[in-house]
Formats: C-alpha cells, structure tokens, sequence
C-alpha cells in the first residue's frame, strides 16, 4: 500500500527544487521592490505528508505589519505570469508551474496564531507545529489519509464535510499510528474531544471536538459532520475487523444506461422528481451548501404537503445543478384535512370555521379540535414544485438561477437527461452503499 | 318547542297508572312470598323529565340485607311472563308492558350510596336527589335533553360517549336553566369541575368532572368523551348566537344510492377500505368498545405500515359489523428505508448490519444513524389489512368473528354492500358534519 501512496524519491527531489525556485523568485522579487515579505511553503508538502500523484503546492507570501496584502498580491502576479485569480477570504493566485498546482497566497506576519488577522494567517503555524512534530509518522499520515478518501470522508470542503489533512495529522500525532487511530475511532461517541496541549478554551458543539493546538479557541473538526465523523468510525470498524485493500480506494460509479435506470426505477417502484437549472458561476464551497438549503427547503414544503420524500440529493453536472427527490408518494387524494383550533378557544374556531365555509366534510370534533376537510391545492408532487419552487428560501445564487429557468423531469422523464455525469450521479444515489461496519 | 316535548296530561296519567300497576304487583307478590322487597320508580319517569314518546319505566326491586337478588329475579319473571333476560353487572329482565318498555332491575337496599354492593344500587338515591330538588326546572331538563339528542351528545352508552340524563338533570340543578346551562357550557375548558355539595372526595382526569351528589367519590361524566363534551359546547354557542328549532332535531341522513357513493369517492379522491364480518350477538355497550379497539389497532397498523388513514369508523348494520377506512395513500414503492441504531452503539449497528444483508440501497449514514433501504412487505394497504387483521389486539368477540371469516372492499367494491342500513352510515361518514361555532 504504502509503495503505492509514497511519492517517490524523485518527485520528492521535483517537488523540493520547483518549491525552492518559487520561494527563491518571491523574496528575490520582494528584496527588489523594497519589501520585506517572507515566502512560506505550507500544507502537506511542507510537512512530507502528500500523497503521491498530488502535485499541489501551497506557498504563502507574508508582509509585515504596516504592509498591504495587494502588494504581496502584485507580486504574486509577477511570480506566475499566467494565472488565475481566486478569491477566498482575499484574493490569491492560482498557477501551474512545472506541472504543479501552485496557490500563491498573501498572509499577514502575525506573532502567534490568536493574533490572526485573516484566516490564513495561521496556516504558517499549522505547518510549523506539524512539521516539528512528525517525523517518523509521515507514512501513518499518508495511510490514514488514503484510508479516508477511500471512505469517503476526506475533505474538509463544504461539499464534503469530512477530515482535513490539518485534522488526519493531529489524530495521528494524537494516537501515535495509523491504526491507533481507526481503534481509537471505532469507541467515538459524539462530543468526542481531543485536546494535544490540554488548553482548550472554549466549549463547542460539533460533533468531533479537536482543539488547535496553534489556537486553543478554535475546533480544527468544527466543519466535520455528524454523518462523515460515524462513517469514518464504522469504516475504521469494518478495516479493524476484516483488513482490506481495497477500502483505500472509493468504488468509482459508471454511468447508467437508459435500461439501467428504468430497471433501478422498477425494482423501487418510487416516484423521482428532478430540478435542473444552470449553475451559477461560483466555487463549490458556495455552490453546495446553498444546493444543500434549496434541497432542504423544497424537501421541508413537499413533507409539509404531505408528499413524503425517501431521500434527496443535489448535484452539479456540465454546467448544470440540480436537486433530486425520491418520493413515497408523488400523488394524494383531493381531500385534505385542516385541524383547527382547541374548541375551548372560542374566537379561534370561530375564526377557524368561518374561513373553511367551503368544505367538503366537516365540521366535526377530534381530540378536542374542530377539524374540516377540503380541497387539496396540489395533489401532484410536480405541480406544487413547479408552482412553489420560487417562494422557497433559497441560497442568492440559486434564486437567480431558477428565476431564470428551470426545469423539471418527474419519473421516467429523467431518461431525457443523457449527461454522463449526472448519470454516474445517478448510479451513486441508488447504490448509496458506504463502507459501514 | 316545549308543546312537542312535553308529555301530555293523559300520557302522565297512562304512565302513572302503569307504573302503579307494576309497583303493587311486585309488592303484592312480595308479600304473597314471605319477601321484604320494596319496587320503585326510578330513571325520568320517575322525576318527570321524561321526554314525549319515551316510554321507558325503570323500577327497580330492592332486596334488604340477607335477601338474594336471585329471588327478586324470580319475582320479576312472574310480573312480566313474556320478557327477555338482560344482563349489565347483574341479571334484569326487559318486558313491554302496556306499550312501555319497562326494565325489572333486582338491587340492593342499601343505608346510602357509598355503601354499594352493586352499581345499581346507587339509581335510586340519583331518583330521590334530583326528585326532590327539580320541582319548576322539569321544562328546562326536557328542553336540554332535547337539545343533547338534536346535536348528538345525548346518551352515556359507551357507544356516544355523551351526557346521561343524570347529567343533565345535574346541570340544570347547578346552572339554573336551559340557557343557563348552555351559556356556562359555552366557556367550559378541559377539566371543568362542577360540585353541586362541595364535597368531592378524590381526582378525576376526565374532561368534564362532576361529582356526584350522592357519591363524592364518582364522576357522573366519567363516560363523556372529550369530543362529546366539546361537541355540545360548540353547538351551545351556536345556539346562543342564533338560536334556531332545528338544533333539536338531529339531521337523518338516508341511504347512499350507487351513483351517490361514486360521486362522493370521486369528489374526495381517497381510497376506501371496509372490513365486514359477522356481528357477535352482543349489546352495543359490549360490541362498540371492541370494534373501537380493533379500528384503532388497525389504523395503528396501517400507518405503521406507511398507510396514512384521514380518517375511519366503525358501524353495526344489519347482523354484520365493520370497520372503514378512508386512505390517503393505498400503494406504496417497493423500497422501504428502514433506520438502524445510532452509529456509536457498535454492537448494535453491527446486528442491525447483518439483518440487512439483502438491500436495494445502502447501508448509508444519515443523521448519525445506519439506514439501509430494502423492500417492502407489503406494497397495498388492502394486502396489509388481509394478511394481518388476525394477527391484532381485536376485542374478544371480533376476533372469534374475524377467525371465522371476513370480507374487504376497496375502492368501488363497496358499491357490492348493498344494506340500507351500511349506506346510511356512509352517508354520515362522508358529511361528517356537527353543529360546532
């Protein structure tokens, strides 16, 4: 395993003369113009815990205080003439030098990591205490690594919400190898806490609770999930019980053909509805989780309507977005029953009966309330979407895109959608299948 | 209103000398026996707040201490040669005598009603109390009971759940009038307790308390249901906001034609699920209770089940019994997601694992838990409620009626019952309708 993961003395040596050059070509650059900015490489690569085939460098330009980030910025720009700008919390520079993927980061010089003043400022102090700390560890940190994109739990984005590399290192430091880890995993609960320097500072609520060890106020799990946290745990489980290979790598998905999907379909008898819509030009850490509160708010209205959803999905494929429902039940009967008030509530009820004069049985008592029974507003799934779909609370950049246009696939109209990637989407949603022990 | 309700002169006079006829036979007899028995009137009759067209005479015969009530019984049978033999707590004998229907009821004579040997025992006490404290209020007893029966809260029978004629009796006596009555009703909550002697003796938890005069231990309402108690609340703020003759008339329903029934079905959409057996030669107060518990562990079964019911009922019609449900839903997809353990109980999660080897999808975390979704057992109500309804907590006589056969409609099928009586009932079920404010 670990032959295949380790990078190899010659990409180490690559690696290590491409991160020299760029550092060297910044403080060049910064003693030139009258700067007095330091060049920091960061992340794995700093820490000799990448994986082989990654071939991202991180390298941080830090100014002094009374400097401006912009200059580190424009100097950035001269370091790797073709660019491109992204933007976190501030700007930074994406390039590719020498087959590498190189972000080109402006940070402040700060004295400790609770003096931050922007968030990447204390990534320097992530590598610094990692890097002074695991020697004779590196391959622990690669298998757990592997192990966990395996499972499908590595990842700190928002679209995942699973374990950073930051995180995989301080668990690894914590319970001394590999293994360690995935036993002392098998008997988390949720609260679970991890303290290194025993100086945490502040109460938190995530699931997973790991104090910085470079800021005792901050959770380095606090975007980890709940879901991710207990499939890291039941696949440590399954790995403890019955070693395999083969759950460091993930079961990459195929996509379905027509018959594939007509066959899913029938074998569950469910009703699938579909949204699709353009999706809006924005990096994935915006674009999933305002997915994930459209999902949430249209899953919400259709329970509220009485069409039950089974599960949800949403996903982004060649430009396009979408939120997927599997329902119980697509379909209700017209009537409809309206609970009213307590008949203890006189104004209430009378309330109540007054506005449901229109009825189709009614009024009677049940459990002490006034109930009638009407006409059902939507009694297909599809219609009260179609109808509805914009009144929800959606994320900003969703809003505009369905304002624009959508559309909606309901049954065996999804077969319209021949994107490949949506269609391994698809096989992923049916299978649903995780490493669980 | 009062002219239809109130017994007329020669109808008090045909009641008087009837009871007085039966009274001096049972004593005659006694006498002629070596007995000390004492006959008395007792129930409306005896107070005069019987309504025109009852022609119900309860006269009980009252054993002293020592005496057997098997004697009295023996008495009874001899008063009315032609009867039939009832029983309650005891045996009593039900005759029609001069085109009354009179009950022949053996008790005991007891010192006062917290000293009972029988249930009964208290009926005579509840005669001298409101006998003898009700002289002027008659009218207002007749207009109430009346206007119980027009809304359909009137009779304690388990099968209505409503007011006894005591209980009426008790509210006149406590409010002072009809309209008295109606406008405390009106701001009646859960709970009201009404104490005409101020000397309740224990809790009660039922709706409606009101403690007996003669008892200070019983609840007279202990049999009146939430929905009844606040069904005649409701209907009095009706009658107080626009008082109309036709609340005391309760609106007859006829038998649905086919065509009625199809129309109905199609308005609402739903889908309907009968169950008809054999009714068990029980009295109401024996056969409703247990239809209402095996209703209720159907309904219970069948959203267990997915099934959502809007509503059901039960009915006697005709020999047969059964029970109706209207369906929101009467299909459901084959799959079927069923939630294992939190993922921390790892025992747990791992026998949850291995129960679920056969899936359509999974096994998946989701909120923390281990789902799996496999197929359903059932995918129709109608199959649920045929392959199951033995297997339920049915009341002692349904069940041995269900064992020895049954029959299920769905949907149009129902059209195939074709009882008068069965269709009189789903004309009620389907308007549902009471007169609530």
């Amino acid at each position: 395993m670990l032959e295949k993961i380790r990078p190899r003395a010659e990409d180490r040596k690559r690696l290590k003369e491409a991160a020299g050059a760029i550092l060297a070509r910044i403080e060049g650059l910064s003693r030139e113009r009258g700067h007095n900015f330091k060049a920091l490489l960061v992340g794995s690569a700093a820490r000799s815990t990448w994986l082989a085939g990654d071939h991202d460098l991180d390298i941080f330009i830090a100014v002094p205080d009374g400097s401006d980030l912009k200059d580190a910025l424009a100097l950035a720009r001269l370091v790797a003439p073709v660019h491109q700008e992204k933007y976190a919390e501030h700007a930074y520079i994406h390039a590719i030098v020498d087959g590498f993927d190189v972000d080109l980061v402006p940070c402040y010089q700060v004295e400790n990591a609770s003096c931050l003043r922007s968030a990447v400022d204390r990534t320097p102090f992530h590598t610094q205490y990692i890097s002074s700390r695991i020697a004779g560890l590196e391959d622990h940190v690669l298998l757990l690594k592997q192990f966990m994109k395996g499972v499908g739990v590595y990842g700190s984005e928002l679209r995942t919400g699973g374990f950073s590399g930051y995180l995989s290192e301080i668990l690894v430091l914590r319970y001394g190898s590999f293994l360690g880890v995935l036993e002392a995993a098998s008997g988390w609960r949720p609260g679970e806490t991890i303290d290194l320097e025993g100086r945490g500072a502040q109460a938190h609520n995530e699931p997973l609770v790991v104090v910085d060890p470079v800021d005792p106020y901050r959770n380095v799990a606090a975007a980890l999930t709940l879901d991710k946290m207990f499939e890291f745990v039941a696949a440590s489980r399954c790995y403890l019980a019955r070693p395999e290979l083969e759950m460091f790598f993930s079961m990459g998905e195929k996509p379905l053909t027509d018959q594939e999907i007509i066959g899913r379909m029938r074998e569950r008898g469910s009703h699938m509805l579909l949204v699709e819509f353009k999706a809006p030009d924005v990096v994935e850490d915006v674009l999933f989780p305002q997915l994930r509160k459209a999902e949430e708010s249209a899953h919400a209205m259709l329970d509220r309507h009485g069409f039950r959803a089974l599960r949800s999905d949403v996903y982004r494929a060649s430009g396009l977005a979408g939120m997927l429902f599997e329902l119980e039940v697509a379909e209700l009967p017209t009537v409809s029953k309206r609970v009213g008030p307590p008949a203890w509530e006189g104004e209430h009820l009378s309330r109540f009966l007054s506005a449901h004069i229109q009825k189709l049985s009614g009024p009677y008592m049940e459990g002490g309330h006034a109930v009638v029974e009407v006409r059902r507003k939507y009694t297909m799934a599809r219609d009260l979407l179609d109808k509805e779909i914009t009144s929800l609370a959606l994320g900003k950049h969703i809003a505009v895109q369905i304002k624009a246009g959508y559309r909606i696939y309901y049954d065996i109209e999804i077969l319209e959608v021949k994107d490949p990637e949506f269609r391994t989407f698809l096989a992923g949603y049916f299978k649903a299948r995780q490493k669980l022990c």
